[in-house]
């Protein structure tokens, strides 16, 4: 490990728990019964613990959406050709995609980040660029990146996220694109869990039964030839992994050092999840998990993590569209606990657990 | 039936397929897999049958909150004491409560209705008065209300959302406050469903087991006392019902016949759609499903009507807390549907369902 990725895990604290318990107390005394407003409770209370705050405000919101190539994308494992990554990447810097919808519905903005793609972008307004190769090796011939890459593209992800601080940020979502993903997504999972490749593989943009079956078999057939280490996530992403899962897992790291939510999406963030939680597993409680993907391996990877989606709407884009939804939610959370007036400011009676008794 | 309420059940139409196919046309182009907004897409669809549009937009969002109180609560069947019901309002009109919080997140509006409450409220700025009694009488020694009573609640509900129209409406939420009125929607569920109480009723504002025993036989009491017809709607909200979950009923045939959608809070919103679907079946198709609540027969009710909720945060507020969220998420469908650019427009490649076999 080099420094930036050391200094960044090591900078990582548990949760203020002075803050959570302050932020418990107020979330108790406002106007509605104890416990009402359920997950959005435990939320605001979790983002209050990340904030160090009793009352956090959530002002500005990004999307980190990342773009990359996969090598393995050459074994026909997507319904869509490559030049997708690259054409969606141009669709998400004009603004027609489906995450500059949502973000725009939350007020948000959306960071595009190139991580790796393989063809030949120009310079664009607004295109960040952190590319370290035109995609990666197809790993079901060989590792997908050296060690060193894998290190790279961990890095390229906190700087991100430490460049956005200075542009203000309150919270953070991590979005994907990148053909072939849902493949290095599945590869990690079933490293990481050791669960059977078929059991955590699904349909991606939508394969057939044939396709999906001819998916696992480059999966299983990566696993033998690379056998990544269970116990090495450095290992695991430089093997099977991708550059824009890897710049996710850093964006995860660095939101943790710097104390920020990151509300992550579906498949592809939570196999990001999985790596930034094996190389520092304190990240676990700055992420908020948003909702549960189509993707069959999704469950496998919340339930490693300990994790429980708040959405689950059946569906499988990716981009970070799950993500705003998500960080919706958080902020829906964060201004229940700010804004919501207490049983003494509104004059409330309060509950009588035992006013029956009484009768 | 009088004319109004008979009137506006005749008016209500069928969703407009040529919309909802035109909808989906588009759908299906935008730069997205097919289906992979999942629910979302889905939603958009039914927005445009609403809205007989094929890319409707939802500008202007309201929440209806009715209030009413409830004589079954002398029963001692809450935590609260019945005058919360009342506090509760004018913490609705001062803005400090949770719903007002969502209102506010979402870009929409409360209108705070008084459908029968217990005390006596000066006028007040923004309370829109439709109390037709002081609280329903304690339907465990009678009935709740008369037949006509249960009539003129259904229709203030349809002159609320009536007279919303006239200040520009998109889409609506519905939303209770009643001590005592799980009481009576739980009632309402049993008649309805024929699900034996115990099943459907749960902890209300959060009653302990031995509260929860005594509030089941106090509505298996009214039950046996009333004999509601399982067949005739009005008979069963004029005999468990309550006031405000007739007005919210109400609501639901006005917005259907007005071409409005509207999203359903938790378990009180949802015994007044049993009874709107109850009066005319075709409201169904209006509904938008927001959360699913902890309150144990909300579940049997979706399952009653064919719905499937969109949210699952442990909620069991009420207030149209869920409902808010909901139009949150409508909002997003229908922006998604009219905003995302299309495969043609973005230039990207459209899916190759065969590509691998040119390999």
């Amino acid at each position: 490990m080099t420094s930036l990725l050391q200094s960044t895990i090591a900078s990582i604290k548990p949760l203020d728990s002075a803050a959570m318990h302050a932020a418990r107390e107020r979330q108790d005394n406002l106007t509605k019964p104890n416990g009402s407003l359920g997950r959005l409770e435990a939320l605001a209370i979790q983002i209050a613990g990340i904030r160090r705050e009793p009352a956090p405000r959530l002002r500005d919101k990004a999307i980190i959406t990342m773009a990359a190539d996969h090598g393995v994308a050459g074994q026909t494992v997507s319904l869509y050709p490559q030049e997708v990554t690259q054409q969606m990447v141009l669709n998400f810097l004009n603004g027609g995609a489906a995450i500059n919808v949502l973000a725009r519905h939350i007020g948000g903005r959306v960071i595009v980040v190139d991580m790796g793609i393989a063809g030949v972008l120009p310079e664009l307004p607004g295109l960040v660029s952190k590319s370290i190769a035109r995609g990666t090796r197809d790993f079901s011939l060989g590792p997908a990146m050296s060690r060193e890459q894998a290190i790279s593209v961990l890095e390229a992800g906190i700087e991100v996220l430490e460049e956005e601080l200075g542009r203000g940020l309150d919270i953070v979502g991590t979005g994907d694109m990148g053909i072939g993903n849902t493949t290095a997504a599945s590869a990690i999972c079933a490293a990481v869990t050791g669960q059977p490749v078929a059991s955590i593989t699904g349909r991606g943009t939508g394969v057939d039964d044939r396709q999906l079956k001819h998916k696992i078999g480059v999966i299983e057939k990566a696993l033998a030839l690379n056998q990544p280490d269970a116990a090495d996530s450095l290992d695991i992403l430089a093997k099977v992994g991708g550059f824009e899962i890897g710049g996710l897992a850093g964006v995860m790291l660095g939101g943790a050092a710097r104390q920020i939510p990151v509300v992550i999406d579906g498949f592809i963030s939570g196999a990001a999840a999985l790596i930034a939680c094996g190389l520092a597993p304190g990240v676990k409680d700055y992420l908020i998990p948003s909702h549960l993907s189509v993707e069959t391996g999704h469950r496998t990877i919340y339930k490693h993590l300990g994790l429980k989606p708040c959405l689950d709407l059946d569906m499988r884009l990716g981009e970070g569209t799950g993500a705003a939804l998500g960080i919706f939610l958080a902020e829906a959370a964060t201004r229940l606990l700010g804004e919501m007036a207490t049983f003494a400011e509104a004059s409330v009676s309060q509950a009588e657990p035992e006013r029956d008794k009484e009768v």
